[in-house]
């Protein structure tokens, strides 16, 4: 079965908004064993649709459009339709009524005749129904193509998808079984991975694949697969991670499920009834931030202070004046006495502290750029990691924060 | 002059990352007059890469492809080069000496022959440098094509498209002129202001184009144009603007920034030589995090403390336990102590803190769930803002976030 996404929107070509739609689709379809071919963005013009509609014809089992329902000029995706598919517009009396409904709660923004000509659909469309806006969806099954329409506002675009249109795909089409299934390494390159793997490529069974994702010091191994019985793939995915973990070994940190890493250090937290602080200079707050975006975190999340100034060390964190004249303020007995003192304000039985360098110019100290060091305390040991992560601002950043919580999630897996 | 932009992976299609290269190449584009007329997202497969490439052929100026030249099995962008313009691989020694220098600093990771195998490029490409990681870009012109691939790797790309093909393209073709201005309305729908705008509308120039871009209750009004004297375009826009504003008043509360928010609040408090501080609890140093992910912020950002506890509150921020207890932890009471007492410890001029339910669940506070206060301190004044933000949590802190930002900014440039 192949299946294509259509965004359409001038805003996502501009880059003024991020297509985020696209990927929500593709996760739900691949849920029921579909897969998405190819996902094309085009812009606000009907040529455009009415080209992309006939160089989908037949191509695709299914044709998923986002985007171009609402009540103005700027959209024309029902317009397109209708020439491409060379039918008319007419009124659909249950999303008049629709609208007509939704409008009666607000007050500032009466019914006008645009609203109630997003009632009208081709005459050959089935309608999908929008329950939280006035954009009706619609399919239209065209010789071996099923055309289907939605709008592009996300969370009204998102509801149409669980309730109507999953449920209409697993009853029409017969849809196979995918697998996938990824693991989280670290310390190793994605070519010395690769290199460990040779054996395991090539003896892989022809229904299998593996995909390398690296990011930031982190490679994610992603094994997927597709067959008709869900029993026997789910046997060989498993031997087939049983062999990564003895090839890999503790390079495997775990699984990438939709569980993030600081979502697996609050259950551990949880479980073992213990506390955390941060106490973070380059990373800025987004140590913090990442651990508090869990629900509930704040049974375990204490707080954080963010001495981004030197003299916020000494005052705040009581980072001793010596030291950073002696070592300056990037350096493992900073990060150390960082931790401490973070740990010391808020009580906590754990606390992870960065300092470093990272860019474009130099602070407070003379370490090169991508210079980082991060203390981590446990109840009963301090230790400091030192890295060169390079010279880009944003991905030593990003990588003091990963690393972060890479290390503290496997100290308190063993402390 | 058409573009497109073709990125490759399958962990887009199975929506397990979200395609955010995309916008940033755009962006960039738009920044010298180049659109983008569509963008193509396809699987990790070489006769899919390979047809992209066929399909494309004089079709467009210019085709940007990313993804697919990592060194591992399934990176297979060259060998569609090859297959599709008929070409080898041959090596390039600069890439080559690039790669082993860069093997230099990883200790744990030794150069391998995969990595060794990124030094080959098809025979007649021309290379575009990787200055952070191992695989080279390249540019193919063919026919009346120009082919552009580059890495995956959002910050590998990233300085490429900056630092190499801007340059490049800015150099060999000829760019119209693009202003894009985007209004921000509150408080009015998509259709009552379509309804506004209707002789506007019909009275605008055939090479302005007038967008609704509607979202949570916000709907941003994008004007965009295109031409070749840039002084003429900024006129007729300038006037364009007035008579929006003429037609809509208040409804629009002003202009989205093509800088980040962060970027233009660092650009004001550098040029007032002004510094801040923040004191943060359901937004858990995202504030923080926004702030200082703008190179040089420790210029005018100090610090932040994260009191997601409410002893913290009390301890580090000296807020008052006796109005704790009268008001609640989420109480604009609370909200004010804290901006004041985050204040004092940082020494800053200015100061935001905020309080809130982020939910699932309640915290120390009765308050309803998407309760949010957040407090701004100036220098010569005291405020405080009480929203109700909903039942999702990410959506609370991030529009807790978002909000905060807006509110300083605007404190910034009034106070």
């Amino acid at each position: 079965m192949k299946v294509k996404i259509i965004t359409i929107g001038d805003e996502i070509l501009i880059g003024q908004i991020i297509d985020t739609n696209s990927a929500f689709i593709s996760k739900e379809l691949i849920n029921i064993g579909v897969e998405v071919t190819e996902i094309l963005t085009i812009g606000d013009s009907k040529i455009d649709i009415t080209n992309s509609l006939k160089n989908s014809q037949n191509k695709f089992d299914i044709v998923i459009l986002t985007g171009g329902l609402g009540p103005t000029n700027d959209d024309i995706t029902k317009d397109s339709f209708c020439d491409y598919f060379k039918d008319k517009l007419v009124l659909n009396k249950e999303v008049l009524n629709h609208i007509e409904n939704l409008f009666k709660n607000f007050k500032d923004n009466p019914i006008t005749d645009l609203n109630r000509a997003q009632a009208y659909l081709p005459s050959r469309a089935k309608l999908i129904p929008n329950d939280f806006g006035t954009a009706a969806g619609m399919m239209v099954q065209n010789l071996n193509t099923l055309y289907v329409s939605l709008p592009g506002v996300p969370f009204e675009m998102k509801s149409m998808i669980s309730s109507y249109l999953i449920p209409e795909i697993k009853k029409e089409f017969k849809c196979p079984v995918i697998l996938n299934k990824t693991l989280l390494t670290y310390g190793l390159g994605e070519s010395t991975i690769a290199n460990k793997l040779i054996e395991f490529e090539s003896s892989l069974p022809s229904n299998f694949k593996l995909a390398y994702l690296p990011n930031l010091g982190r490679v994610r191994l992603r094994l997927s697969s597709k067959g008709d019985d869900k029993k026997s793939l789910e046997k060989i995915m498993d031997d087939l991670i049983v062999e990564l973990y003895r090839v890999l070994g503790k390079t495997i940190i775990g699984f990438e499920f939709s569980n993030s890493i600081e979502k697996e250090i609050g259950k551990k937290l949880i479980q073992f009834n213990k506390t955390i602080s941060t106490a973070e200079s380059l990373t800025g707050g987004l140590i913090s931030s990442r651990l508090t975006s869990i629900p509930g975190s704040s049974n375990y999340f204490k707080g954080s202070v963010v001495a981004y100034d030197t003299l916020i060390k000494e005052n705040v964190l009581k980072v001793n004046n010596d030291t950073i004249s002696k070592h300056s303020v990037v350096s493992s007995e900073v990060a150390k006495e960082m931790v401490l003192g973070v740990k010391k304000i808020f009580n906590t039985d754990y606390a992870i502290a960065t300092t470093g360098n990272a860019g474009p110019s130099k602070g407070d100290s003379k370490q090169p750029i991508g210079k980082v060091f991060i203390a981590i305390s446990t109840p009963t040991d301090l230790k400091c990691f030192e890295f060169n992560f390079g010279e880009h601002r944003e991905k030593n950043i990003n990588k003091s924060v990963n690393k972060s919580l890479e290390l503290f999630f496997s100290e308190l897996l063993t402390s």
